[in-house]
C-alpha cells in the first residue's frame, strides 16, 4: 500500500525527506551506522533481514547520498555521510518519544554525548532558544510554497495545535 | 516489502515508534492535523488519497491512540491526542532535514512559534542544554536493554559517529 502514495509530488520537505530515506524501517540501519555497525554482517545480524533486501537498501542509502561505501569491493564499509548524520536528531525524537509512549519507561537505547551523558529530550525552540510545547507551533507558507500550498496552509491553519476543537 | 519486516520484534524505541505510526506517509496526516486539518474532506484533498486508504489510516491513528474521533458520526472530527502531539519534534526535525537537503534553501512550509516567528532547527543538546553536533554522539544500553542488545551495543560503538572509519 505504500509504494501507491507518490512522496515526492508533494509540495512538503517532511514528503521529500520520507522519500529519500525509503522504506520506514531504512531508518534502522541509519541507526545501527549511528550505533557503530559498518559491516554487512553487521546490519544483516542485528536487524536480522534476508542479504537481498539489505542489499538493495544499503544500495539505495548510497544512491541517495545517506550512506558512503568505501573500503575493499570485497570487504566494503558503510559509513554515514553528513546527510545520512543530520538525521540525527530527527531519528533520535522518534526514538525518544518511543520510550515515552511505548515502553514503560524503560528505554532499551539511550542516545549520550561523547561523555556517555543522555542527551536532553529533542525539544521545540524557537529562536530565542525557549522552549515551544508541541500545542503551541503553527505551519507559515514559505519561500518554497506553491499557491496551492499557500492556500491550504490558510484554509486550514487555525493557530495553535490543539487536542480539541474549538 | 515493508510488510515483511516486523517492526515490534525490536527492542529498539525507534522501531516501535515507526511500527506505532505505521505506513511511512502517516506522518503526512498528522503534519496536516498539525496546520490545522481535522475533517476527512481536508485531508483528502491535501493528500489526495483514495477515501477507503484514507479512511483505514484515521481508524489506525485514532486505535494507536495518536488521534481522537470527536463530533458527530456523520461529520467526525479528527483531532491529535497528546501522543500524536508529542511527535511534532520528530516530525519537524524530519521537515527541517528535508528542507536542507532536498528544497535548495527555499522551505515550503515552515514551523513557527504562535507569533509565526520561524523555529530554530532542531537540535541535539546534552543535559546541560549545550549542543551536540550528529557526529559526536554515541548510544548506551538503557534500563529496557535486552542482552542480545547490550552485546550489539558494545560491540558496534566505537565512540563518535564518523563518517570515515579509522
Amino acid at each position: 500500500m505504500s509504494r501507491k502514495v507518490d512522496l515526492t509530488r508533494f509540495n512538503c520537505s517532511l514528503a521529500q525527506a520520507l522519500s529519500a530515506i525509503g522504506e520506514w524501517w531504512t531508518l534502522l540501519i541509519l541507526r545501527d551506522a549511528m550505533i557503530g555497525s559498518n559491516r554487512f554482517n553487521q546490519f544483516e545480524r542485528s536487524l536480522g533481514l534476508s542479504r537481498n533486501i539489505l542489499s538493495a537498501r544499503l544500495q539505495q542509502l548510497v544512491e541517495t547520498g545517506l550512506m558512503e561505501r568505501t573500503g575493499p569491493d570485497k570487504r566494503p564499509i558503510y559509513v554515514l555521510t553528513m546527510k545520512g548524520q543530520e538525521l540525527a536528531p530527527a531519528l533520535i525524537a522518534l526514538m525518544q518519544w518511543g520510550d515515552r509512549w511505548m515502553t514503560d519507561g524503560k528505554p532499551p537505547i539511550i542516545p549520550a554525548d561523547l561523555e556517555g551523558a543522555a542527551l536532553e529530550p529533542v525539544e521545540l525552540r524557537n529562536l530565542d532558544g525557549a522552549r515551544v510545547r508541541p500545542e503551541d507551533i503553527c505551519f507559515v507558507s514559505g519561500p518554497g510554497a506553491r499557491p496551492a500550498t499557500i492556500a491550504f496552509i490558510q484554509t486550514a491553519a487555525r493557530g495553535p495545535v490543539r487536542s480539541k476543537p474549538d
